[in-house]
């Protein structure tokens, strides 16, 4: 288990690398170091001794020698992992691997093209390989939806997900026409310059320092942890936009979801966040619930002084919470963007149960897009072909991003019923019982505990959409 | 092959980052991944499997079937590396990794109290482990001292050494007693912005782009290489030194080398260096040779006016090759290093063969320096302390950095023999036919050839010590 630890912390090393540092001339060799980390993750992963290691645990459990209850979860996450991973027959993890170098390419060219036609193929061999991928994978009663849902958040299904997505679908569509009829997004033409200053400080004021953090620059902004005491975010700049304020926030709350996990879980199988979703809603709250908070603005608004752009907290906080419905949802406002993966979610639903052919996507996208959002698709760059995941053969990723956004709204609820609302701390730039509480509900299980199961004993709750419905009512009103 | 070679990649990069890149916070989770890449690179590179493999050529071989040239130097070096490394026992390669660790952390504490005693239990334990390593690993007819040499330069022999070492012991010490009686080393006082600039040009003129090249500062210079489009060296600067111009010259070296392997090396086991003396040779050839040289003066005098810093090529060139006799090898000029090299040389071959005990380490190094260099030792810190390599377990990788002076010399002359005197190019920083010559004769042939061999390929002389005295002499009379 350790070994896999050290293993994927190298893997994210060699991906922050090439990202932020690597010169270009070195991207063929770097393809081949992941491509060999791959490899020996697999190989480990799948290795027959983990399974005599079980069986032999097993055969200690019933001689009356118990585990402690760590070991128990390191046991029970361990069985599970090898178990699935097991079910995947080479031939088809090697085929899935190239049909995902071939398809990310694929969807580069016909997107640069505008050229749906060109991504057919490639498409319809992801689509192909998921399902049976998620055939192989699935435990009796799951379809291969299921199964797929399961790589990026075990214990959730395709049921949930209806009930969850269909209620947004049903409640936030008045919200997005009501939003509509008002004036335009408010946008700040904040320099580079006071961005960088901005980031810089506020960053520092919620714990970043040089010791145990990197801040750089990258094209996509992203997190990579290498391990306890190195945590790297990334952001990007460009001139005119706030952006930067938001995605820095964002990544932070990846950060410090890895950074609280409890040492005790550091190089086991349990060391890591539990799931994509869990995931996005500590990214999510720090970016929708903090760097959007009116009281905090206050704070983004004094940095951007300190960097030289004069700016008051309404204005900014204004610029930053505004709703504006359109194509692309890397760039949607927090109302609409949970409707960007509904659309997705319903679609690739329908691709791996068979029920949409390939052939047929940028229909069923236009008509989406106009049954959710009102919104025209200009065009299949800007439509069905704006994301990489499917082209790199990825399915069941998407309804992590909208999870993300309910989850992080219901523990932002929880939050403030306990400890009161932040309002005050906020306009202080003061969060550290905001930290404190995160580590305790969340952070500190690491693994031990899947999305659905942790948000119920963070939040006293089953998931629910009433909390994110709470937050971005306002939005559409303001 | 190609795992191993990934793996020795990704050590790099692991190593490198830590140097340049990770915030202090990261030093226990990195030393885990490290151990792990080493484990693996064990694991692997002393597996059974190489042996049944390295069995069905053999019999391929005798059904008829021929091997190319490079494959049978694949098989041929495979075959070395394996049964070499199969040859030490694991709890052996196990005692000697921690008594490393121990013995580097020892070396500290005493070198920075001055306190020979407090070394010298770590010592005498890394001296019973190195001299039980050559042991096991002596071919038939080798001294324990010969096996240790095996692992920095395979093929070199003491005897070799003895010859050598023993004619520059001869021939050095009347000249560094003629520059003595000299006026002292001219110093001169260059801005670190200066030099900043004078080091990004220069490198600049020698191909290091943006697009395949990283320049980083670190506390010790170094360079690293990750695959192929991926070279990265550091340097550092400090106020009123010209030591930066010398030692990203040095490392430009290193760094040249391992890109003009030839491409079909490439994840072989042949992909590499030959040797450690190899190695040195090329960085000691780029900073004696080249950032020493009095023509090439002119273009740092001016890269240096560039960065706002005015001298004169004559005066910096005279800062570049001072001569100054000290107890301290790394800061030596390049008329004295070699004996510093020397010295450790017959110490550690003392103390591996028996004839020195570790106690009456200080009194030999007093002695020593005093014949050689005709330095009294100010104390044991700046004596027999001052190198880590001891503590590390490191015996037989001196010998290298001497042999890199002289193959440098002697592969300059052969250079100039054949392309005629460099002064003119030079002079015009143009490098292009050295380049060209080193890749063509030395580079290309990346492990296919050992040390000696490929001096004399090279060269088509054995290797002998009068170039490089041809090169010290007039630094003596400067």
């Amino acid at each position: 288990m350790a070994e896999l630890a050290d293993l994927a912390a190298i893997g994210m090393l060699l991906g922050w690398d090439q990202l932020v540092m690597m010169p270009s001339g070195g991207a063929a060799a770097r393809a081949e170091q992941l491509g060999m980390i791959a490899r020996l993750t697999h190989e480990r992963a799948t290795a027959a001794d983990i399974g005599d290691w079980l069986g032999a645990l097993d055969g200690a459990q019933l001689d009356g020698a118990q585990l402690e209850e760590l070991d128990r979860d390191v046991v029970r996450i361990a069985r599970r992992d090898w178990e699935r991973a097991r079910r995947v027959p080479e031939e088809l993890a090697v085929e899935i691997a190239r049909a995902s170098t071939d398809g990310q390419e694929s969807w580069q060219l016909a997107r640069a093209n505008d050229d749906f036609a060109a991504f057919e193929p490639a498409l319809k061999r992801n689509v192909e390989l998921a399902r049976a991928y998620g055939e192989c994978v699935a435990e009796e009663g799951q379809s291969a939806y299921d199964a797929l849902l399961g790589d990026y958040d075990f214990g959730l299904s395709t049921h949930e997900l209806r009930r969850v997505f269909g209620a947004l679908a049903g409640a936030l569509p008045p919200l997005v026409a009501q939003a509509r009829v008002r004036t335009p997004r408010h946008t700040l033409e904040v320099p580079v310059g006071a961005q960088q200053t901005a980031v810089a400080n506020t960053l520092r004021r919620l714990g970043v320092d040089a010791d145990s953090w990197r801040v750089d620059v990258s094209a996509h902004p992203f997190t990579a942890w290498m391990g306890r005491g190195d945590s790297r975010v990334t952001t990007r700049y460009s001139d005119g936009e706030v952006e930067s304020l938001l995605s820095s926030l964002h990544e932070y709350g990846h950060a410090l979801y890895e950074r609280q996990i409890d040492p005790a879980l550091d190089r086991t199988n349990l060391g890591g966040g539990t799931s994509m979703s869990m995931h996005e809603s500590q990214s999510k709250l720090w970016e929708n619930h903090v760097a959007r908070d009116a009281a905090f603005a206050e704070v983004l608004a004094a940095e951007l002084g300190a960097g030289g752009f004069a700016v008051g907290a309404a204005e900014l906080h204004a610029a930053l919470v505004g709703v504006e419905p359109g194509a692309v949802r890397v760039s949607a406002d927090p109302l609409t963007y949970p409707l960007h993966i509904v659309l997705r979610f319903e679609l690739e639903l329908a691709l791996i149960d068979g029920q949409l052919a390939v052939g047929d996507l940028p229909a069923a996208w236009s008509e989406g897009m106009r049954r959710l959002l009102d919104v025209e698709v200009p065009s299949d760059a800007l439509g069905c072909l704006q994301d990489v995941h499917w082209g790199a053969g990825s399915f069941g990723y998407f309804p992590s991003y909208a999870l993300g956004c309910l989850i992080a709204a219901q523990l932002w609820e929880a939050m403030q019923l306990e400890l009161g609302p932040r309002e005050q701390d906020l306009r202080r730039g003061q969060v550290a019982p905001i930290q404190s509480w995160l580590a305790e509900r969340v952070h500190r299980h690491g693994r031990r505990l899947d999305t659905m199961p942790l948000v119920e004993r963070a939040t006293g709750r089953a998931l629910e959409i009433e909390p994110f419905m709470r937050y971005v009512t306002p939005l559409a009103e303001a």
